[in-house]
């Protein structure tokens, strides 16, 4: 069922296809995120027409609104948000270690408040096993502790745990039409990344995560522990960095073995009125925009960038139109999905050493680079 | 340029053909409200997936942001908009007049304070008409004065200024490519709307708007105006009922001889959770729809209706996702534009006089049948 083919390598760099019960992932890919089962302020629809192939969707939130029996019983989360092609569920684990104030850790599970309204709840690796279940991702998480990477004594205790965790997950798990991914762990220790690597790759998932980076590590810490973790894990195993993806970290994460990245980025910028353009971020609400009549990308292939000016997007931000808030999602996620189609073309080609620096040189430091119009 | 053919008519109720530099509009028509250039929270592709043909867009919205002269240098509405079909603006009487606060009026125009920064602004007949040749729709409206139907003595000095400002407006157009329609006024006087209906119709204007309804009166006060005004107006010109579109106001307009409507409760309701539908007003972010597999409408065939569950519309309401608001919006406008297409096909099959005590018992006080799961 979770069949991982290899097409073509660049050196570590691969393009593959993961089959999945909801279909095919061309890999590397790109995953919007939809928390709440919505990927913020765009129909199924218009997710599909950026060419996403993969959404991932919160355990946590899902879990607390509106309630995992819920979603089973209206037939699972493809059929509840009409998203007919793969998800990916996380564990819960990062969301519940962000609520760091209300969160009490065990052996067995944590204990947390929600976020909504303060009631108590508790996850365990087999809770969460159960939850993702009854959500029916395709692709689902263990259940992992995400720890401080800057508290070397407490992030081995938590990887340990991560592992036991692990175990745990994959004796819960009873769903055939599920992958579980392990969780790599280890924080910025490349000593413990490696003992994470190998012990979850020695749990024969169909897939493995990497866990705990973008989490305020430099991108010189994130690359060191993607060079230690990567040539640890078996080749015919999809890689999934979690809750990572600037233009330069799909990049230099694809450059490093990774296959599939999500993040909340694109459209938390396009709520915040920024575009991703080579240029640099725009700040869409500046007054520099309101007579321009390019496109946000003159070189976009989006809905957006065909059809509307910056002079006009400028002024649905201005004029408080939620039409804006979806206009710089399709733009922004596209801009990633995009990239990751083009470096699938240069993988293929095999010209992706050289595209490398070209397409480096584009998007390193883009949120530095601040255009106001 | 503008010509209007009738097709067919069932007593006062007919179809026609009105023809636009934007392409032909079938009427009776309803119109979308894109007030400040953008229908809330749609696409122009939604929107023209509606079947909606025409689209109204507020001057005294446009005037303050982004400016008339902005959306000038910029090609005009339809393209800073995108949207290539007709588009109708008001003249910005309304929006003046119902800044009560700040508004003054003389015999030449109106001094008002911008709802946005309260700096003082001044419309005249030749302003609005310079501001709407700026936008450049399809269909513009003489300057008006709308006044309080229930203070007798100042609705007759209104009237009078309405016209002598009808007359200022004609002279005032120099576009051949924009059709402006007189405003008949009067309150909810029948002698006075006799009198404004021969004024405005004198005028020889390519299609007539009647305004000053819809703000307070009665059903059968609305009904009864109709019914002095559509009699004396020319058989051979479309005539626009401004502002006015519940399902049983459409009804009843086109039974009086209405081609034209716009509305912003379609969208509004939307933003405020609640849903057209033949039972009633659905409050859909009452828990009774928590676990609710129907559509809002299992008849309708719009978008939102042919893909998503009660239930799933009420989660994204609750979890306070945006998407909520544009899959309602895209039901309540999608209810409204396909109650006037299939009212358009019982008036070509003359069958009109029978479906319509049918229409009305399923549409009449729609609002006060809540239905909360």
């Amino acid at each position: 069922m979770f069949d991982f083919t290899i097409i073509a390598k660049n050196n570590r760099a691969r393009i593959g296809i993961f089959t999945t019960p909801h279909g095919t992932l061309q890999t590397p890919v790109f995953a919007p995120v939809g928390t709440q089962a919505a990927v913020k302020a765009l129909t199924p629809v218009q997710v599909a027409e950026l060419g996403a192939s993969l959404v991932l969707s919160n355990t946590y939130h899902l879990y607390l609104r509106p309630g995992d029996d819920l979603v089973a019983e209206l037939g699972g989360l493809h059929r509840f948000m009409r998203w007919p092609r793969p998800i990916l569920t996380d564990s819960g684990g990062f969301q519940v270690f962000s609520l760091a104030q209300t969160r009490v850790v065990d052996e067995d599970g944590v204990t947390f408040k929600s976020h909504i309204d303060g009631s108590t709840h508790r996850f365990t690796p087999e809770r969460s096993i159960r939850i993702q279940e009854n959500l029916g991702a395709d692709i689902i998480m263990a259940f992992d502790e995400c720890a401080d990477p800057n508290d070397h004594e407490y992030i081995k205790l938590a990887m340990e745990r991560t592992h036991r965790w692990a175990e745990r997950s994959l004796k819960a798990k009873r769903r055939a039409d599920q992958a579980l991914f392990g969780i790599v762990q280890g924080g910025i220790d490349p000593d413990l990344r490696a003992v994470s690597a190998e012990f979850i790759a020695s749990l024969d998932t169909p897939g493995i995560a990497i866990g705990g980076l973008s989490v305020g590590e430099t991108k010189d810490e994130m690359h060191a522990m993607l060079d230690v973790v990567t040539p640890l894990l078996p080749e015919d195993k999809p890689r999934y960095l979690m809750g990572v993806g600037t233009p330069e970290d799909i990049i230099n994460g694809i450059a490093r073995g990774i296959d599939i990245f999500d993040c909340v980025l694109p459209t938390r910028l396009a709520r915040h009125h920024s575009a991703f353009s080579p240029e640099g971020r725009l700040n869409m609400m500046n007054a520099g925009f309101a007579r321009d009549e390019r496109r946000i990308d003159e070189s976009c292939d989006c809905y957006t960038c065909k059809t509307f000016t910056r002079a006009y997007i400028r002024h649905l931000i201005v004029a408080k139109e939620l039409l804006a808030g979806t206009l710089l999602s399709i733009h922004n996620l596209r801009a990633l999905i995009r990239l990751v189609e083009d470096i699938r073309g240069y993988i293929a080609d095999g010209t992706f050493e050289e595209q490398r620096p070209i397409l480096l040189e584009r998007w390193e430091n883009n949120a530095k680079r601040k255009v106001n119009g």
